[in-house]
């Protein structure tokens, strides 16, 4: 017999008492998210699965068994969260040491930190990461939509992303921008056409769309959003058959607003809810799953329902419910013992069938992967850079120009303004807020790069630049001061990525992110003395963003409204295509 | 672009009010099954899916645009069966006549009935009769559990099944009997680990399973059942995760005894509704899948929960649901227009964007298909028989003898009792109500076959035969005069399968199955006639089975405790071996 099949008649025999489990957690309450009642069960465990849950478990319980006496706490299925993005900054043994320790036991990620950048190789190598780790990490395959021709150019075609679907820890496509869809974009439409194919999911990501637009983009084959910020935004999508994942996390906080929601079970069993993507200092502070899950029921939901939200629903949006996503015979011995169903804090977790942590230490360590050196060489800029390579020339005394005006620390805006012309050139003018921005492709070694103007910052000296950027593989710098500019880039040079600060010739505060540009190889917790050191040193130099460097990342990406800059220059989201900075 | 990609982008222009729509249904009331609610909008549709469900209609509806005025009517989902068998004995475009006219757009059927008898080449013609029809047909790989060491020989290989899990029409793997798998059956195993691998559903069958026995069959990986008789056997499935299909059809009728859960929203979420196959009678009379909807709600299920339970419920447990189920967006336009919620009568029924039928009329007729002459001569026997074919030899005056106990029209037991042998023969005895049985094997020409005894079926006379069976490749014959008993097998020989009844050298009632020994060439019409005949024949001679050629079919059946017969002798399913007839 092949050793699955040998594994799963040992989970007979086991639920037959005709073998002794590997792991009994007795004396438990076990909430069942199929019924959403709880039981006075037992857990028997053999391997990496459940062969029994229930009261009569005397003969499978042995001496080669271990046991855990759950002393009448509560065992929930090990959390899963259905969209976030693990490819940064956080290296993936450090985030998991977080997730792990808080009861999270799958995670499902995008990659397109890693993937925007990289491409095919970047998901090849982040999956390599994944693998033999403690807890399960599936992925979808980054589309990589982009305003980035280069980045275009090195996107992932249908054959590399058909061989990607072929494997189990590949759920479907990535996160795939709705102004792309509606506008016909051939590669994506391909890559969409390809996944629905392999019968696998297409994500989505509808910020903002609405109506007969909304409805445009989902009947492409879109499964899912992420992005509903009030209840009426879920209930349009859940109209539409859309499974929503409810974000709580780095980039936006919808759970309190979403929380109308709470005893609306026909619209609850479409719910799922998932970080997006967690800040190192809230994986301190906060937690993980945990804490989302914690959140929806201090907001009212009942506990079986967040419970439910971050385990069962998403692993049926995703299929892999014959696997994950409860507490039953065949499924994954991943649970989490917590003290009662209103306290999602997690006193033992098990992951696989181990003990992986225990009253927030974790027991089984990941595994720090080692990526190979071409990953660790992505800032390929052939020469330093100067004040002169961020010189916008211009001709006459004065010109009319297109502005990126920052309106919220996420939106831009397009504004035109009149501005003079200094020796031939566009300067700077901290003290209307004008400041210069420049994408530099640093990836590929093409020098292509573009140098625009940004109003709203609040950046009164200095110069920030950073690799950690949404979509495509630049430099973000933006600065008062053309020669801060330069030393901000070639420090992030220097750094081989990363983020940095620096005014008057000084280095205010720095991070670097060794891998792919994308990724660091400290702690979480330096990491997030560092994002804090970045946040304030910012600030100090007048940034008025709560998060300068997601301010900054977000740049260049065609997901927020609406007018983006990348090394090929500025892009107007609203008429898709690029736009002159001086126009008259 | 490529079709696919094309036909999506159309949608995405309908949808946007830029490209006319092939068919508005309009002035309808839409049922939600992803709210519950129900909203007075219009669906817009493009080839043969879904390009816009709401109120702004106006731009896309042009002069190329069939409309349909629904006049306030109700749109639902085209209904789904997840579970039943139309590979016999109505031919697949007979069946879908019945299906069409009433609502049902999609079927996903075992193949049990084909399969058993001829293996892979089985499957592989029921999925080439399959294609192009008017609706939807899934099916699910029959694994081939079988008492018969001849049909086992035949089985299903892991190859064969592999190749077949990876096409879109084919879900999974079918009912695993779970005797079988708690069992530890190698190649029943072999063949779950397989589906399970390619993400594919494995399809329960725990009839009577409970407690321990019921765990251990879950943990192989089993995710469905669709053999509950009672609302406490549905609640001890949902609570181990499996998904339900209440069955409302030919083998038995459970709504009733279910609809005790009809307020039990946890548990409908994981319920369907399905018929496990009909008789051409009930198609007449009834209908196919409305009228187990309208029973549902007849017995109390809310009009929203009985629809759900034949669209969205059954679509996502076979993760069909980006594609059926519901009335959204990018759904193919499988759609019913009935009165209203609470009366399930299609008005008029559109499949993959066409009207295909109207007030039960079918617009689209459905394909006959013309299978190839192998599934034509499958009755393989040597010779014709005679009465000495089903002497059973004995010794001395008396013998101690193993009986088949028909208790119920489908259960047997096992008695033992004292017989006579005259002339060295065990002979039946209508009087006590014990008569000969037979099976014989048809399809590979191995002359196999054996002959018991059995009580209990009432037969005072005369002999049937037929090569309708259950699990594997035999004529079941039984007969109070060996003579009949010859002549009947000898009829079916003729013509070339079927079902046939005589006594007294004459032929009382017949039915030819001409493909495959299963499939009937003639109309639902002349079958519900020829059944008639053949059950009133069978009850002229005695036999006290309300559905007689059921309890023949069933004879051979693994899955039905626990006494019987194939063509290599008497198998007692709880020792799960042979035994023999004679033993004292």
């Amino acid at each position: 017999m092949a050793e699955n099949q040998e594994k799963r008649y040992q989970l007979i025999k086991v639920a037959l008492g005709e073998a002794e489990a590997d792991l009994a957690i007795i004396n438990g309450s076990v909430v069942n998210v199929y019924t959403g009642e709880v039981e006075q069960a037992s857990v028997l465990i053999k391997g990496d699965r459940i062969a029994y849950v229930g009261s009569d478990t005397g003969k499978a319980i042995g001496p080669s068994t271990q046991v855990i006496d759950a002393k009448g706490m509560t065992l929930i299925p090990g959390l899963i969260d259905g969209h976030t993005h693990i490819d940064g900054p956080c290296s993936i043994s450090e985030i998991l040491r977080y997730a792990i320790a808080g009861g999270t036991t799958t995670i499902i990620t995008e990659l397109s930190d890693l993937g925007s950048p990289l491409g095919y190789e970047g998901v090849i190598q982040f999956l390599a990461s994944s693998q033999n780790q403690p807890v399960k990490i599936f992925i979808t395959v980054p589309p990589m939509v982009t305003l980035s021709p280069v980045t275009e150019e090195h996107a992932l075609t249908v054959p590399q992303l058909r061989r990607l679907l072929r494997r189990k820890d590949v759920l479907g496509l990535g996160e795939v921008y709705w102004g792309d869809v509606v506008n016909g974009h051939q590669r994506v439409l391909d890559l969409i056409a390809e996944t629905l194919r392999q019968g696998k999911k297409v994500e989505g990501h509808s910020a903002g769309a609405s109506g007969a637009k909304l409805q445009a983009y989902v009947s492409s084959g879109i499964s899912s959003c992420h992005e509903p910020i009030s209840a009426e935004e879920v209930r349009e999508r859940v109209k539409l058959g859309l499974f929503i994942l409810i974000r709580e996390g780095v980039v936006r906080r919808e759970l309190e607003a979403i929380s109308r929601l709470k005893d609306d079970d026909d619209a609850i069993n479409r719910l799922a809810i998932s970080t997006d993507g967690v800040a190192p200092e809230q994986l301190i502070n906060d937690g993980y799953m945990e804490f989302v899950v914690q959140k929806a029921i201090n907001l009212g939901f009942k506990p079986i329902r967040a419970i439910q939200m971050a385990t069962v629903n998403v692993a049926r949006h995703f299929a892999i419910d014959d696997d994950i996503g409860g507490i039953a015979p065949g499924k994954y011995a991943d649970i989490a013992i917590i003290p009662d169903l209103k306290t999602i804090k997690a006193e033992y977790v098990i992951s696989n069938g181990r003990l992986v942590a225990r009253n927030g230490q974790v027991l089984v360590p990941p595994r720090e992967h080692r990526y190979p050196r071409s990953l660790l060489h992505t800032v390929n800029l052939a020469r330093d850079f100067t004040a002169d390579d961020f010189a916008i020339p211009a001709k006459g005394r004065q010109a009319k120009v297109r502005l990126i005006d920052q309106v919220t620390n996420l939106v831009t805006r397009e504004a035109f303004i009149d501005m003079p012309v200094t020796e031939g050139q566009l300067k700077a003018d901290a003290g209307k807020d004008i400041i210069k921005v420049a994408a530099i492709e640093r990836v590929y070694g093409t020098g292509r790069r573009s140098t625009a103007l940004i109003r709203g910052l609040g950046l009164k000296k200095g110069a920030a630049a950073t690799t950690d950027v949404w979509d495509c593989g630049d430099i973000i710098v933006v600065g008062t001061d053309e020669t801060d500019m330069a030393q901000a880039v070639n420090r992030i040079k220097e750094l081989g990525g990363g983020i940095v600060v620096c005014a008057g010739g000084n280095i205010l505060a720095e991070m670097p992110f060794r891998i792919a540009g994308t990724i660091s190889t400290e702690s979480v917790e330096t990491l997030a003395d560092r994002f804090d050191r970045i946040q304030r040193a910012a600030a100090k130099l007048g940034a008025n963003s709560p998060n300068f460097s997601l301010t900054l990342a977000t740049l260049p990406s065609p997901a927020i409204p609406f007018l983006r800059i990348c090394s090929s220059g500025l892009f107007n989201l609203k008429s898709n295509r690029f736009v002159d900075l001086v126009v008259g």
